[in-house]
């Protein structure tokens, strides 16, 4: 959270902020840990109330458990507020908003039952959990994921408008050929069919059930062969380069000053001088 | 639109090419805008007017703008036929029909009602908004798409006619073993079935009812599993390759000024002349 | 064909097998090119025989073409076994076989009627004619995805057994759990149920309907995510393994004797010498 | 077996040990390939058992068969327990786990007759014979696999939790939109259908019904477009990067007789002397 400096410079607010916000101690770890498994909880206690089966016999511990989760979300919601120095900017935060909504839809459900399903958008504050926990090993994995997503969206963009234009067309053809005695009963349903079947999910609920359709279909299947390949080959082609782009070590030759020998190298490739054994510790290591 | 030469030297006619054609003035790059917007709404009239409950309410209204479009579209294309200098050059150009193609329906429609939905055509129109904008970023990502697709075209072309033989000859077998009683009418639609499941798309409209057609579709999506892969790898290896191919580095000749040069380099390979390995450093490496 | 010295040396059989065999001279190509056409030509036939729709109108003139083929090719087989020295040996070859096995199924229909549909065998023989023909640019991009498989012929074994073993587990696993009242017959079905989930065919035709056969199945599908991409994964390593291998050009710095220099370099980047341009033609291109 | 000394030192249990435990042997050899038929026999013998069909015509022949080979097999057992020096280690060890796993299921079926399938789980035990029969090429394939696997667990990890918390939320969402009515009656089953929909295998059991929920299906499959990409990239970059990491040159040392040097290397990076320049040639660059 370096750059915010939100944070409180004495007090009893400077503790709570160090437990609620910060992992550094063992109080904050702690915290962290406790609001990841209530968090997974409450949404189980969603999930599970959901079945009508298990809703019918432990309908009260579920009401019971979910009013529990949400009060004890509200004061943690109320010891953010406190003890940050300018609560406005933490509640319109996006993490602040994600907080609120994960508490809002038990109080609103009293009124309006249908959001009472909305819970489930606690989950979203795993993240902030994740962020702050700094599972160092994972939080590097997830960056080179995110890196190559990042390298890789004007590409998948790109690909996306592509796949927008074929998925209108095909799916307006296709409306015009099947029409609505075989399901297509309008263009918006022709595109969704397209793009069930381009990304080769394949529901099955709309069928190209007249000659022309399936020929059509298997010609759109045959030639999007290729096509469907490319967002996976970005992907791969993305994370290998993210992953290369890391120097696996950061050996450097004293002499000549090239870096990125091998970890099982004695002498420089370059020019032949001795390196130093002492580099060969783990940190020595940087990516995977 | 360079090597065209079909601009028009000067008057009125070189003013109206100048904002219809090209991008590099304020009017021009706006004419383009709001000819891509325009675009985009003239589909989603067709879209939505083809849902049964939107056109029952709102016929009129989509009538009307659909006219709109259309009349719209009619005077920019005879106002590009005016401003060229070879009018048939550009109607007989692959964008002149294109354009045709995109005004045609709405008319045709008044005499075959069918021909309505094909204004979606106009999508196609798209592609020249987006060359003409040069939105460079994305014109430079589309370009390691198109290079690599261009690269993989031959794997692709050799990848497909071997799908061709082999879903023609499981079709067949499927259509004699299955039969018409299980839905195998003919072989196309034996066919059709192949490469609906060797594309792991699977509607399930035709599925193998007999042990025999399900152990040998078992063997075929098994044996077919590394086949499946082939188009997604070659994809992923060339764009890939693409990537590569483009300068990584900016290391640059201070003696001819050419850049890209490897990383291990030691001379420019334009010029001959002793590269400095003080350029050798970490930001060096262009990100891509 | 080298090394089969099945050629005769002299005379009218010699004549014979230039064109038959060979595509080194016009006639020769002309008469692979005819060929090409033929085959597809007669499956295009079977296959469209095969609708009963045309085959109610056009029955007697689809006869006709049939026997046309199967009597033209029937005559194609005789002039090869009498133009090769051996003819026991070419009768008895992969190719003898394929081309004695697209002809039979049409006499041999006179007493068995469902051998007909056999005559797609035919397609096998294009293997012949395009090994023949040599069209060597895609021979070359044909022999990468070869070695590709090739090289990757261990892994994807491994892999295979690996499904085998997972999918024969699961497939017993989700008979036991919802048995044939959902359709789960025997543990045969079973698997071949667990082959088209794993795939991510999905037919449809089986599918978990208990709530514990239901989460099982999200759980073998979210763990098999990994493993689904990895026959994927081989390709895509195996494909651009196989083009980085074939080094991109061959020129060679005469000074200090280093292959590979970038198609636009003018000078070696290991010693700084002038590298010669006339390696700079077509040929110099060796892959991709 | 190194290291775990389990080895008995003399008499006929050391020779019973070289037979049942060991490969190097002829015997041993020849007790493991029984030992593999035998397993692939016996779950033969519990699949075919489990079709009606055959269950109906050879139900005795099955029954002695699975007999015989649970018999042979507690004999085998029970003489891997005579020989060992620590019976309980090996009992307790994961292959003696499922070495009994695969034995009690026969006996127990006695009582349970459910149990009966699970005899299944003997083809866990090919896992060993794989491991003692070192076939030496698949076993270092299986291992750049493995080590693949092995150094894609954490991006796998951290895809896995972010496709769990997508398709709780989708889940939910559909659940509320959909409700009961087209078969979305709780949030498990609607996570069961975002897992089916996501991984692109679309049964078809579930499909979304209402113009909302095809319209949310439609933009949940594009956006997942490149997200569904990801494993598969991860699994295509670390094979790649474990192919690559193996050596693949066979440069070598004249001096220290190391070998794997990179092609671009002038000094041994081991002990420091000036390599062969001449060794820089084709054959130097071992296939893989």
């Amino acid at each position: 959270m370096q750059g915010w400096s939100d944070q409180p410079t004495y007090g009893w607010r400077k503790r709570l902020y160090t437990i609620i916000f910060e992992a550094d101690t063992t109080a904050g770890r702690r915290f962290d840990e406790i609001l990841l498994v209530a968090i997974c909880a409450s949404v189980l206690v969603v999930v599970l109330g959901s079945v009508p089966a298990i809703q019918a016999r432990a309908s009260t511990l579920l009401w019971l458990l979910e009013w529990l989760f949400t009060l004890a979300f509200t004061v943690e919601y109320i010891a953010r507020l406190a003890c940050v120095r300018h609560p406005w900017r933490y509640a319109l935060s996006l993490y602040g908003l994600v907080d609120l909504a994960s508490i809002l839809p038990t109080y609103l459900a009293i009124l309006v039952p249908e959001l009472y399903y909305l819970i489930d958008v606690r989950l979203l504050r795993l993240m902030r959990v994740f962020r702050i926990l700094r599972l160092s090993a994972y939080v590097s994995e997830a960056s080179v994921l995110r890196e190559a997503l990042y390298h890789a969206r004007r590409k998948i963009f790109v690909f996306l408008i592509f796949v927008c234009i074929v998925v209108v067309i095909i799916g307006t053809l296709m409306t015009i050929i099947e029409g609505p005695a075989h399901g297509f009963t309008s263009i918006p349903v022709g595109i969704y069919w397209a793009i069930v079947t381009l990304s080769t999910t394949g529901y099955g609920d709309l069928v190209p059930r007249t000659p022309l359709g399936q020929a059509i279909t298997a010609c759109v299947i045959l030639l999007g062969y290729g096509v469907i390949a490319i967002p996976t080959g970005i992907m791969g082609a993305e994370i290998s380069a993210s992953m290369r782009r890391r120097p696996v070590t950061t050996r450097t030759c004293t002499h000549c000053m090239t870096e990125g020998h091998d970890l099982d190298a004695r002498f420089c490739k370059h020019c032949g001088q001795a390196l130093s054994p002492h580099q060969f510790d783990e940190p020595a290591i940087r990516s995977r």
